[in-house]
């Protein structure tokens, strides 16, 4: 079996050898958006785990490349758009692609990345390909009501811990779990199996998401590649946000209902005042424990799946790294 | 086999029943603009096209049906986003998704209606669908550089006839080709006929957006379901434009560019201004010249195709149809 870090490697070599071919497309205004999204690195987790995951079945991990740079690319073209949406000023320490070219480039070389992840699917040979592109479509749909609902809620006051719970599965879970659980499929793994690792990737997702939550307010802008706070700038719902709110009482709950509505503010006044509260309120070890517990779920749903110890052992690395991570 | 109404009845009623689907799905914020775009109706071409390519070769036209909302709900997602980019004011009579909600509203619904394409695309049964997603897949990226060149053309004064007619293909044609031939391999056609089909679509493709171009600057706004002149107020490369350009000397030529550069007009005198050059080139007959070319090349396809004269009647009818429209 490949190393996390052999897979990785296997993954960045395609990437490069798949931007030089995207060098060669005409339009030419077309592609360089999505050569300078993908050429941004980031941790490409998602191909990662889709590979990991094949490898646990068949050691000929070449079949499966395709697929996952289907999932680096469809997770790039989520990235575009969002950030539209989002009105975000950076992404991996760069500007994003709406900022870097225009809005419409964003939009069309999203749209075009989006079809790119249909064509590298296609060029899998596996028996299960059909499943997998359902799956993949599957995925791809709930991503966008992901998306919905986190904007959605950025207007809301009210947003309750399951609903938010919900929306980061389908924002975030969704496609790590379909990584896994395609990656057994075209591996010709047994569908109950496949499944299982669903199920895993859906709570290994959830976990990744909260502590993504817990970096923007407690981690350290130079790893994470974006300015701390960004979150509680934008009134962004996130499980900190959320548990705040439903925590707080009386003058404390009064004073973070004023921040998350006063829009005249100095950025760095508010980023303070807010994480104080949070501190207050224990917001970050009460985040601590729900990603703990989510992690959990991983572990009894990982003792389930009926597959050699020598086999999960990557997967178990990859999972510990994903949320002991710093970025 | 259907008449053209009949098959366009059979599309209706089951667009209608999608969009009673569409209007229970969660959250129901992403899918009220899918609804809204489905509903505003349309000639339904490209279905139409699929389901009587499909006919020409099989009776059982009920299994072609997903495919043919597939490619309606495609060229959908495609106006969502192209009016976004083109800051599209009015589609068929009514405020486009961008203005109607907002967008926001427009990118993420119309990613939603991408990936929806391909759910319906993959619940057909046939022995060709993997060919039918890969020729589905290659014509949504040649859409997107379609419209990436006809973006870049508005920014250009010297666009050749040439280019023009590549960037009316990749972005119009592809499509209605894609459709006859989706329909054919769908079901079972000779792989030769599918690809003459294919051919014959691409020069009836060509053919159709000619027609548009000179319906925005000769048509009447009532039937057209848009402001007449559009494409002039834009500086739209088309067509005409092109040839008033190229065809142009002297006096005329510095009136036309003047009009073009000029950002500070009266909307109606500027419309009447450029109808009254192309009046004087004689641009309107260039047109319709070109559009009579195109359908010749039609015909020549046409007579190649070793098929029934019976099976080939709908597809001479809704061409002709097509070419002589006002709307």
């Amino acid at each position: 079996m490949y190393s996390v870090a052999g897979l990785l490697k296997i993954i960045n070599t395609e990437i490069e050898q798949r931007s030089g071919d995207l060098k060669k497309l005409t339009p030419a205004n077309l592609y360089k958006p999505v050569d300078y999204s993908l050429e941004m690195g980031g941790k490409r987790l998602r191909p990662v785990l889709l590979l990991l995951s094949y490898n646990m079945f068949s050691d000929s991990v070449q079949n499966a490349i395709p697929a996952a740079l289907a999932i680096e690319i469809f997770h790039n073209f989520t990235l575009l758009h969002d950030d539209i949406m989002d009105k975000a000023e950076v992404r991996r320490n760069r500007p994003p692609v709406h900022k870097k070219f225009s809005e419409n480039s964003a939009i069309l070389s999203g749209d075009v990345m989006a079809f790119l992840s249909y064509q590298y699917l296609l060029e899998c040979k596996s028996d299960n390909l059909h499943e997998v592109l359902e799956l993949f479509t599957k995925t791809a749909i709930e991503v966008c009501e992901g998306q919905q609902l986190d904007m959605e809620f950025e207007n809301r006051l009210n947003v309750e811990e399951s609903e938010y719970l919900e929306m980061i599965r389908l924002k975030t879970a969704v496609l790590l779990a379909c990584g896994l659980k395609a990656g057994a499929l075209l591996a010709n793994a047994d569908i109950k199996i496949a499944n299982q690792l669903y199920e895993y990737g859906i709570n290994l997702g959830i976990a990744f998401q909260l502590q993504d939550d817990l970096l923007d307010s407690f981690g350290s802008q130079e790893s994470l590649g974006k300015k701390i706070g960004g979150d509680i700038l934008a009134n962004k719902k996130t499980f900190l946000s959320i548990k705040a709110l439903e925590n707080a009482t009386g003058e404390v709950k009064s004073e973070l209902i004023s921040w998350l509505k006063n829009a005249d503010y100095s950025p760095a006044e508010k980023i303070t005042a807010v994480l104080d509260i949070f501190n207050k309120l224990n917001i970050r070890e009460l985040t601590e424990q729900k990603i703990e517990s989510y992690f959990q779920k991983c572990t009894t749903v990982f003792q389930q799946i009926n597959m050699g110890e020598k086999q999960k052992l990557q997967l178990q690395e990859i999972s510990k790294g994903m949320l002991n991570r710093v970025h």
